[in-house]
């Protein structure tokens, strides 16, 4: 059964595995009227591309896209909007040897037992490949948004132990994209640099966490009472592979407050509503209240590690040992920045036209 | 636009709101030949009924269920399963003075934003009285799961600074119902019950965590990409009202750990694969692994507090004081273990039906 | 698994039975600001009631309808609207005769196969009776769309031999309202009640044709490829127990037609667009173009019949022979019509929303 | 908004347009371990491709399939199966007249309503070369249903007034390969051709009627109420742009007839109970019964005609005429033969894996 597709109204469905022939999506219910073209995806997919620095797997791929369907005269025309992106440098190689053997922190174990036929190479579907798809999904979801004035943006805030410094929101986007890191606080991101190299040295990896910052975002998205919009984020960004934790405003500290300290205050600014903090992370009972939207995800370590790690052998049924080779990255926190923001924005992107605030057949088109 | 439904297969729609006739749900897709009756609601939702200690609103509902359809000759026939509760003890005196100055912390300004005409009295189906219906539909899942050996069982672990020690998870159930905080850790929960006294005094309330776990689960649970097992319950558990926050296993500790320390290694037990440790909390790669499932959440201070707080007067837009009365609960954490119950139940009965461990039309028929 | 829900965006998920202890439905996703209550929907159960004259079947019921959910201050709010009927004059004691005899016609076989446990007392949920689900669902459907100039109206245009003659759209319903029979054309109205009852003396029950026109809806309704406008409408026309065919405008006859005969051409009247001919029922390529929306379904005679019937023991897997005893309609056409008008009145409105003609949040905003 | 899909749990999502780049399909659902590869679609897809006879449109297209993920050693993996055809013989010469001026009997007025921003060449989205997703589609639930031995025959009926004999159902196959008409009754097929040849000549098209017969579908397929097999079936059918009418078993007839004379009396035959007539068409109440499905579409004629026809300029809004150029399709149904088999073959499918006949995750467990 599928499970490959996100966003009700806006949805992207996605396809492809790590050492097929392509990874793809397919945009069904986006308006029409969008100006759009593959630059405006390949920009997206640049900044998840792996082999850009020292930080990143070695794995080399272009990653350049392909639209094939939904764009007529530069414009969306209501239709889906499929693009692809085929896989370049494949190397299967280092994947006969342990295709029996589990391995520790991946979903090997979990799709054999699925699918019983399992494309074991690279991790298949369940390689973090496949957020290509999230990525071209999202891109064409911020494009979307833009016109509305609404940004996504996502930075790193924490690797292992080194926490960043609270940025400005504004500034955040500018000062992530200068260093490999995609942290906003310069020093913190030079010793997360430090961590991950050092890390990377020997042969193990490290988790972090991301968050996710949506600016101007009106307050109304959100449908009780099982489809909250902090619930569809939490969903989405949870369906990353490697995310086991999701937050939202304050998230986990709520537990050690009292209502009198965190509840967020309503006050009257040029003229609009607004809260005096936003602690609620800008979603109070499922429904956006219009500050900013702030959600963060725990990132574990990406399991492939050089250490050898004790197994099972699925074919003798023996418990065996197994040490990993392929190609891979000591922190996938950087990597995942873009896809995160790609995978909020699809959610945004879907609320704005199920709330009415997008038209569903045409941007144009008042709504 | 709807929302109001949770589950792809095994489907719970719910309705009905803090201050209206009644609230209900209709669970369509649960498989024929599940014995059923109504007491098998009525014992959950016992659970999470108001009024019954000293730390609880002091709203007195009977809750009493009524079975409406797909009941037959004591058996599920396949058909719709509604069944619903009166509400009886309604007293919205409170709400009119305040109709139209939005609670900090609540939903009220987010619901008037989306749907202009909105029903103020007691939340409105903002209420977390709604969960009522969460918890029928969860009765029912957990019946149904019963049958394929697969228990769920939830507890709080912390409120305010006070954390529970782990307790062995087949003393959880047993516990938890000796102590009116859901606690399994006896000493915790003498020193968290007098904690929500205390706030309860001033007038506050105070936030908390809640687990649950899910023991027996199959491995291969959870359909990649977007609608993974932990993805599906994070989705959920978010859509309860007072969460700001779910992870699973390790959660968001993952980020200061490095794979070598994480990693669920395999072995062989008793002839079957688990793994040494349990830190991905049953699910990896979004799939079940076999393992014990386990989530938590960050369930913030119910927001409704008798202390003045700023907030703005809709209809004149001039910034006001309010002091909220009615009746509430100063810690809604022990009355949200059953809730989370619920829904976690249905997520994975109907994933057990997704993944083909459950006939989808009889569970007498082999699946 | 599931299958009782229909409508993408306004959803009409229904439950009960014909000998259960209610039927009822749950609409989720109409827009707050609707003026509804209990009498907008008892109008239109009333137009399906049994009982009411010498051609419907002599079940007595009154078919209240009581809303649980939904409404606040005498205007929908926006969340979900739960409304039932509960069954009175249930006599069952004429299935446990046959309860092993699957009667020719009727569903029984499939119901059985498919969920070993069955209800099989007057159909169970295969009953006509659960279209009282259609009809709950239609009337708030038919309030909504009245709110924007769009009318159903539906008739019988043939019964056994006899066809009607064609009327002036605008005047279908008031002449339909007229005779038991539904028909407007009053000759052929009395010719068709001899015949049904005729066909009641002889125990046995005769087919028909059923109409409903839509007026005033817009061009743009229906979404390609798959969720075309006429697509949908046969779909949920289809699920009304007794059709066996769906046709939009000219529909069969177009076998025997060339596109120069048939080919609706455009013209402008009165500064708008129109076709001068309507043979393509105001639907083409699936999208609807303006013109009044046509459909006519096929409706088979009432299996129920007295006379003997050749069927097979289940028990003994032997052949036999039953008299079905029970009440039934000779001609279940008349009480079809506010069925399928219900019908077709829940796809418009879902389909009004989902093009963006109405606000899926509220009916007062601009969409 | 979106309607690109067809399926439940075998979900067929496709996109592209008559003049685009590409067309092509996303299969999410299929079960893993079902041998697939290319040959497999394109055998289908040549059944439809355009050229092949003097009665089908001289465009040239060779329609390769490429498929780009989710079948891995030769067998499908339980992941999304994407496939596409490059649209090649492409031209857009004849459109640019007639940009602004609807095509009579043509979707295009609806698209520039709904989407304001129209791929007007071909037809764009909503042109008969979209089918080619169907076909992809309807290829692999083919090739999955033929391991549970059930076939989809599809063959011509009627064509004009000409209308073909009843042929033995397991003939049908053979006999509708031997002419370009895919009529099954030799001597009717002869004079289809010489009248589609004949209408060609004049520069016009005609309609016809096309069967979909389904064999070896066990008892139990169809949820109640509103996914019924049929609904599902007609609401597919209805989904093919030139379709007006669906009819299952007597269809229409029906109208004409009393319950005595078509109620379908059971029987037991080779130790199976079977019906001794099939007027019902295999399915009754909405479930199957274990009988050959009989479904059957009114085709209309191709609306592109060479003769002049009244229209309107949108631009100038005023009235004109149109000549239709570009190359067409005298009568569609040969070509919807494939296309309508196709159909019904990804409902049977996703039925199949409803009712827990197949199981969701690979076929090869046991279900």
């Amino acid at each position: 059964m599928g499970g490959n597709r996100l966003g009700k109204i806006f949805q992207v469905t996605t396809f492809g595995s790590s050492h097929g022939r392509a990874i793809g999506a397919v945009v069904d219910g986006c308006p029409a009227g969008l100006p759009l073209d593959a630059q405006d995806i390949q920009i997206e997919l640049n900044k998840r591309r792996p082999g850009t620095s020292e930080i990143t797997t070695p794995r080399k791929e272009e990653d350049k896209v392909e639209i094939l369907s939904g764009i007529f005269q530069g414009k969306t025309d209501g239709t889906p909007i499929a693009a692809i992106v085929y896989n370049k440098d494949v190397d299967s190689s280092a994947y006969e040897a342990i295709k029996y053997k589990p391995r520790p922190g991946h979903g090997d174990y979990g799709w054999i037992s699925r699918y019983g036929h399992y494309d074991y190479r690279g991790g298949g579907r369940g390689s973090g490949r496949v957020t290509i798809g999230h990525v071209i999904g999202g891109a064409i979801a911020k494009k979307l948004l833009e016109n509305f004035n609404i940004r996504i943006i996502g930075h790193v805030t924490q690797i292992g132990h080194i926490k960043a410094k609270r940025v400005d929101f504004n500034r955040i986007e500018e000062y992530t994209l200068e260093n490999p890191v995609r942290c906003a606080d310069k020093k913190a991101a030079e010793e997360m640099e430090k961590l991950i190299l050092d890390t990377k040295k020997r042969g193990d990896s490290i988790g972090g966490i991301v968050e996710v910052i949506t600016l101007g975002a009106p307050a109304g998205l959100g449908e009780p009472v099982f489809s909250k919009l902090d619930a569809d984020i939490a969903h989405a960004l949870m369906g990353i592979g490697a995310v086991k934790g999701v937050e939202i405003g304050l998230g986990f500290k709520v537990a050690e407050h009292k209502a009198s300290e965190i509840n967020d205050e309503y006050c009257i600014k040029e003229g609009r509503i607004r809260t005096l903090t936003n602690n609620s992370g800008g979603i109070i009972g499922g429904i956006s209240n219009g500050m900013p939207i702030v959600a963060r995800i725990a990132v574990k370590p990406t399991p492939s590690i050089s250490l050898p790690q004790r197994t099972v052998d699925l074919k003798s049924m023996k418990e065996t040992t197994i040490r990993i080779k392929g190609r891979h990255d000591p922190c996938i926190c950087p990597r995942i920045v873009p896809v995160a923001e790609a995978t909020v924005a699809i959610i945004i992107a879907d609320h704005m036209i199920r709330a009415g605030f997008i038209h569903p057949c045409n941007i144009e088109i008042e709504s």
